[in-house]
């Protein structure tokens, strides 16, 4: 296909004015960039407008179709069942993945999930599956997709041939203030998903404090057009928006979080992560074309039975991992060194700052700021308590994992400036804010 | 002085959301990107973040100082008599320059003219005057201050350490749809006749559509704004709105011009070129201290009894070009090998195309589109009605001043598309629509 060669500087003074590209102009512009024709200082400036001015629907499609067509996709049309794949924006004590994808696996699902190892507060999921001893997470494709229709789920890094465009796009934003646009951030994440190779695709965008997107316009903004972007591929996609104005699970870390997980799988946690899991198996459930009451019934049917925990179990076997993790996480994963509890003065817990939270996690270890950097899988923070709960000397509120007694101690002493005992509570936000591309509206349906 | 090294992407993400910059943080980013530890495409997300959000009057002071700093400065300040210098954001058919500065130092002041080479349809001052043969503009900053000393007048080539800073600054702006934005315009404007070293500064703001600016509320913006620039840094600084919906002077070229302008100076041409450039000088003469009813009198009458094209007649003769071109202008100057005239049917004129007129002469080989590009002295158009004028077979509209017959034809071809015979007839417009920083209210005054 001949690629637009419309001059930049007339492209980026249109997007300027407040004007909008064709589709082949769009791709012309990016594709051009990425051969370097169009430089990043251009590049940039287009953005930028863009982020001010707004891009369209169509923009955000055609610039997804240029991302996806810059690398590798996997194919997966051959496997035996509907095949899935499950998104989320990311916030504080998210460990859904490892709920969902075994829940759909046992719905007879094919699961392939491929991660990167984001930067933030906590570790990706890729980050906390390998705090399992022995996982192994660099998979081939032909491994991938063996495992995927043997076992029916598997957890895998992204390798450099998916979607290199994104990366050299991303690099770029990160550093020119250009990342906060709905049709960047969607085009970015729908290009992963779509390359990834799943025809059904579930998304899980977070609002509040722990998330980055802070209003629930923005982010129903933002689920909407990645669910049309996705069926604009042909994809069957739904979203969900939900809460993160309060960690979701009460680990902030990599092995807590896991252990955590497993508890769900257990049926021995019943909290906001096992609601959030269950509601995000039931949207894919219901995409594949379960019917909607009979979705989340079916969701809960095989976590209280104990098959999805048996999916997670074969997983971890399937890629080198211990599989008594099923059985006694916290005998399992690693341990950090010095383990204390804070408690504060007597009363009632009427805030937790969320982002904060993740950020002090992150500072004993369990995140990362740059590329690269290792994380500790051991350290991380435990919420006891919830707003609304009484706390005082004997009813500590957070446990403290960290790698040294001095480490504790400081995180000690941040501690009281992040929950918050006495005057008004928090209002109470429902955890699902809304269900996009579901239900009877659903497209195609 | 230290540098502010506030991280580039929080000022760029900032001013996205609308912020603004302490002159610390500006001077610090510009800084910055001239060493290169601000990226380009860092410093175009910015410009553009500024562009569609805007830049404060403070924000355009700092950056004028900045790129001030980035060179030298000329010195003029133990000249004799007011110094004085001149600036025109650029039209068609303007050539007020060569009027203003012989009437301006035959009013006793200092007036050192330092030009670039212009991008755009038709030559800068300086390519004009270098029509004139023998004329040599590349001054040394010693034979620049001799020879205003002397004669009261010099127009020379700008060198490459005034003002660098601007250089790199504009290569940026001009391919990456960042250069429309009144404090970005102003700063480079500024800067440059700052650094010239006169302490009386007039500038010619166009507007219309032989402008870069279409509307006069963004013209009268940008006046104010390098009023305000000037005065801040303690030069007398005004300037005056003039209307660029029709060309100023008859002639479009560079020969061409300047034949014209040594017309207005013999008093044989008296139209719109004359009335600006006595407004200009009048405006100047007001600056260093004549009573306003008085400025508008000794100008025209400098012009009227001589004086002024004495004084051009002893800036030729000073830089080496035939002083003959004030007697005969289109004797000594270069002349197209072909001139044709094309007549339009009878009718009236009630429209000229005034940017598509300096298009087109630039297309005859008058104006550069690329830095380092030779321009041809000889060519250009001469226009010879105004709107409201009976034109006709007999009647002709347009003298064309080509190197090839071929060229002349081609020029007559678009001609009838420029110039509109018939219908209702274009409004008038007043030639001069503001004077900022000047009358009563001039501060300091």
């Amino acid at each position: 296909m001949d690629v637009d060669a419309t001059p930049a500087p007339l492209l980026i003074a249109r997007k300027r004015d407040g004007g909008e590209l064709t589709p082949d102009e769009f791709r012309g512009l990016v594709t051009r960039f990425l051969s370097g024709a169009v430089d990043d200082a251009q590049m940039s400036a287009f953005l930028m407008a863009g982020v001010l001015r707004g891009f369209t629907e169509a923009e955000a499609v055609a610039l997804t179709d240029v991302l996806l067509a810059s690398g590798d996709s996997v194919d997966l049309s051959d496997l035996t069942g509907p095949t899935v794949d499950k998104h989320s924006t990311g916030g504080v004590g998210d460990t859904t993945t490892l709920v969902v994808a075994p829940i759909l696996a046992a719905a007879g699902c094919r699961v392939a999930k491929l991660s990167g190892r984001g930067l933030g507060h906590t570790g990706g999921t890729l980050d906390k599956i390998e705090a399992i001893p022995g996982f192994r997470t660099g998979l081939s494709v032909a491994e991938l997709h063996a495992q995927v229709e043997r076992v029916g789920l598997a957890v895998a890094a992204a390798t450099a041939d998916l979607v290199p465009a994104d990366k050299r796009l991303y690099a770029l934003r990160d550093v020119t203030g250009t990342v906060p646009s709905p049709a960047l951030i969607a085009s970015s994440v729908m290009s992963k998903k779509l390359a990834g190779g799943a025809s059904t695709i579930v998304l899980d965008v977070k609002v509040g404090d722990g998330a980055f997107l802070a209003s629930e316009a923005e982010a129903r903004a933002l689920a909407d057009l990645c669910v049309r972007i996705g069926t604009a591929h042909g994809r069957r996609t739904g979203a969900l928006v939900t809460d993160m104005s309060q960690p979701l699970g009460d680990a902030i870390g990599n092995a807590l979080d896991v252990a955590e997980a497993v508890e769900v799988l257990r049926g021995e946690a019943r909290g906001r992560l096992r609601t959030v899991a269950l509601a995000l198996a039931a949207a894919a459930l219901e995409l594949v074309g379960r019917a909607p009451e009979e979705a989340a019934a079916e969701a809960a049917g095989l976590l209280d039975d104990g098959s999805a925990l048996e999916r997670f179990r074969a997983l971890v076997a399937a890629q080198g991992g211990d599989p008594a993790v099923a059985d006694a996480p916290r005998d399992v994963l690693p341990r950090a060194p010095h383990v204390v509890t804070w408690a504060p003065p007597a009363g009632t817990v009427t805030g937790v700052a969320c982002r904060r939270l993740g950020e002090l996690a992150g500072s004993l270890g369990a995140g990362r700021s740059r590329q690269g950097e290792e994380v500790d899988p051991a350290v991380g923070l435990e919420l006891l308590v919830r707003v609304g709960d009484a706390v005082g000397p004997d009813r500590p509120a957070v446990r403290i994992h960290a790698r040294t007694a001095a480490e504790a101690e400081r995180a000690a002493e941040v501690l009281p400036a992040l929950v918050t005992v006495g005057g008004d509570p928090a209002p109470e936000v429902p955890l699902v804010l809304a269900r996009i591309g579901l239900g009877p509206d659903r497209p195609g349906r």
